[in-house]
């Protein structure tokens, strides 16, 4: 039975891989001569589940999505180089004007319309190039390889490179697609940071059920990245489902559940791991894994004090396995454990035992640590959860980067 | 009346400035060739006070000061070189050993040594070093210029400079003295991090009055000041008050318990500052002032979250007013506040209005931006608190003094 449900990456593809969906990236006139403008369309009107950032100040468009999020979504309407942040009234006019220009040119009600900026804080959006932006972008919509590419690079802001990922799943009961995007290299920190995520699936669901899918899925990926412990004011993750895969159906009793499970997570990890490995002056991107912490909700809050500290970071960056640095952040972490109980492993050798040091071998550490990727595991001798977690080391770039990203 | 009361900066004077104190500090091996063990002595039995780490992770020092803080208190033990932290029941016996070697050299009762350590992490003490070492130190114990400065001299880690200070107090009712030094430069963070200090004073005073005005000048002082953002294993603050200067006593209703506080909290603030001050890699200083939160623990909160954001200190050291990462920070500190009624100004020019932009002359905001010193207020309009905190920049300095400490 198992082998008649298979599932395959679609490379190159991201949010039109699903049936019905449409999409276009263009360049407004935002940022100089570079894609700024994105659209994601579906022929059919789709349930729409969404996260959105934690920080008390939240953008406009934030505000948008929250208010639209139980609609029939149709299209998500998004723009890089302005983040429409801290923009007082006339920002909460300006999103409300985005889906309004988004809805008449596609001949759809205002309701059906999800917006979403990213870039400057508190700059008021210069609509002037918007308007016009969003009727060029209505008009290029189309499904394949180079519109997904196109609009994944509209949404970038200082990422290197554009982010998005797609399966297509086999089933005897019929094909299904779940596909995305997403952008963010600076300013990432679990809990959203700027880091923007759009994905697209045709299977037939209930609202309430995928935002519970897609909240489960955003834990184990989109919140437990870290590149620099910020929480930014615009952070969106978005997933539309518009039913257009014939016979496929997800019910908490259907038996495609577990697999549709796999694959929303495998694409949210997947966008997730991108974003962490487009980390501003990166040299090391870090995989801490916590086992044995009283639960999942401590375990996932120790990991974010170990991955945000500079001087964790700093520590990976000069390739020194200063493991007092670690559980000096677990300690201020403000969750309960024992120090005295705690090991770590760095690569596969252990470096505390019992909260204690471990004598190891100073060359074969040398090589773990001269390594890109570096696997930490702490085990806390507590309970039974077990949470991973990704994040970076903090080079002389990541300073260069943000010390003159305005100017 | 009031000009029969005066207060006198001591230059060049630290612990032994009060009355009834002597100090020496001495190289005993732990560090080649510096100064790194350190001891003060009383005359008298002396009140003890202290603020300690909210580190769960706590080193073996801190737990034996607080055993022995509701004693009579004669001497305090200092090593430089190794924090004693993260060391196990091994750990424990050696910060024993070091109190009992201590009272046995200056013929105390064990229970009247306090004894500190910073440093590395997770590596046992060098007892062989340490306890000669102790010896030595007793054997070098002085009052004056040469004793206080070799005795803060020995308590540095990747400090620059030597940090302390002293006041002399002249009242009708006779002359009292504060004194004290610290030391920390990298870990450090509000709520006490790798950062040590000693203060002594010759008032009498009951050792509950003395930890009460204590902890609120530690609050206004050391808990407020923040380099980057880590809180170490083994911070202690410690004030000894011995009653040697006569007929001088502090009670909840004596007639110098305002002058106490205020040269208490003036002492603080500046071994707090000096702290600051030697931040590593540090390009500039900003003092962040807070109006109008609901309260100062929430605005003590506010205040940390923006001057430990990567993201503001990087803007500062890149010389660029970006206040829309200062309002970012402000909406991930988990305090309420409204984002559209914050105002906030950096030296004398507003930058942000009700959580909006204002224009402002980018000319003069260079010449205020290119100062070591930076002022940053921010008015939250919700309450009547008021705080202030310092913090630094975040430099490529700070990046290379950190990715090779411990190698």
């Amino acid at each position: 039975m198992e082998s008649r449900v298979n599932f395959k990456k679609l490379e190159k593809r991201g949010v039109t891989a699903a049936a019905g969906f449409k999409a276009a990236g263009i360049a407004g006139g935002i940022k100089k001569g570079k894609k700024d403008i994105a659209l994601i369309y579906s022929d059919k009107p789709a349930a729409a589940a969404g996260v959105f950032t934690l920080n008390r100040v939240q953008a406009a468009p934030v505000h948008l999505c929250k208010e639209h999020l139980h609609n029939p979504i149709q299209a998500v309407v998004i723009n890089s180089g302005n983040a429409n942040a801290c923009t007082g009234l006339k920002g909460m006019q300006d999103a409300q004007e985005m889906a309004v220009k988004t809805a008449e040119t596609l001949a759809l009600k205002k309701g059906a319309v999800m917006v979403s900026s990213t870039g400057v804080i508190g700059m008021p959006l210069p609509m002037d190039k918007i308007i016009p932006g969003i009727e060029a972008v209505a008009n290029s919509l189309g499904r394949g390889i180079d519109y997904d590419l196109a609009t994944a690079l509209a949404i970038m802001t200082t990422d290197t490179r554009p982010k998005q990922t797609a399966y297509r799943c086999s089933t005897p009961g019929g094909t299904f697609h779940i596909g995305g995007m997403s952008k963010g290299s600076g300013m990432i920190c679990p809990n959203m940071a700027t880091m923007l995520a759009f994905l697209t699936t045709d299977v037939k669901i209930e609202r309430d059920l995928l935002q519970q899918l897609f909240a489960e899925a955003a834990d184990s990926s989109f919140n437990v990245i870290t590149v620099d412990g910020e929480t930014s004011t615009n952070d969106t993750a978005l997933v539309l489902a518009n039913g257009a895969a014939e016979n496929i159906e997800i019910t908490p009793r259907s038996e495609y559940l577990p697999l549709f499970k796999e694959i929303l997570s495998k694409v949210c990890q997947e966008l997730a791991m991108m974003i962490v490995k487009d980390g501003e002056g990166l040299t090391k991107v870090l995989t801490l894994k916590i086992k044995g912490a009283a639960d999942e909700c401590g375990g996932r809050k120790m990991a974010r004090s170990v991955l945000n500290s500079p001087l964790v970071k700093t520590a990976f960056y000069g390739e020194d396995a200063n493991w007092g640095r670690i559980i000096a952040a677990l300690g201020y972490s403000g969750i309960e454990f024992d120090p005295s109980k705690v090991d770590i492993f760095i690569g596969p050798y252990q470096v505390a035992a019992s909260g204690g040091a471990v004598p190891f071998s100073e060359e074969k550490m040398k090589k773990v640590l001269q390594e890109r990727d570096i696997s930490i595991l702490i085990d806390l001798k507590l309970g039974q959860s077990e949470v991973t977690a990704w994040g970076t080391d903090m080079s002389h770039e990541y300073i260069s980067i943000n010390s003159d990203y305005r100017s």
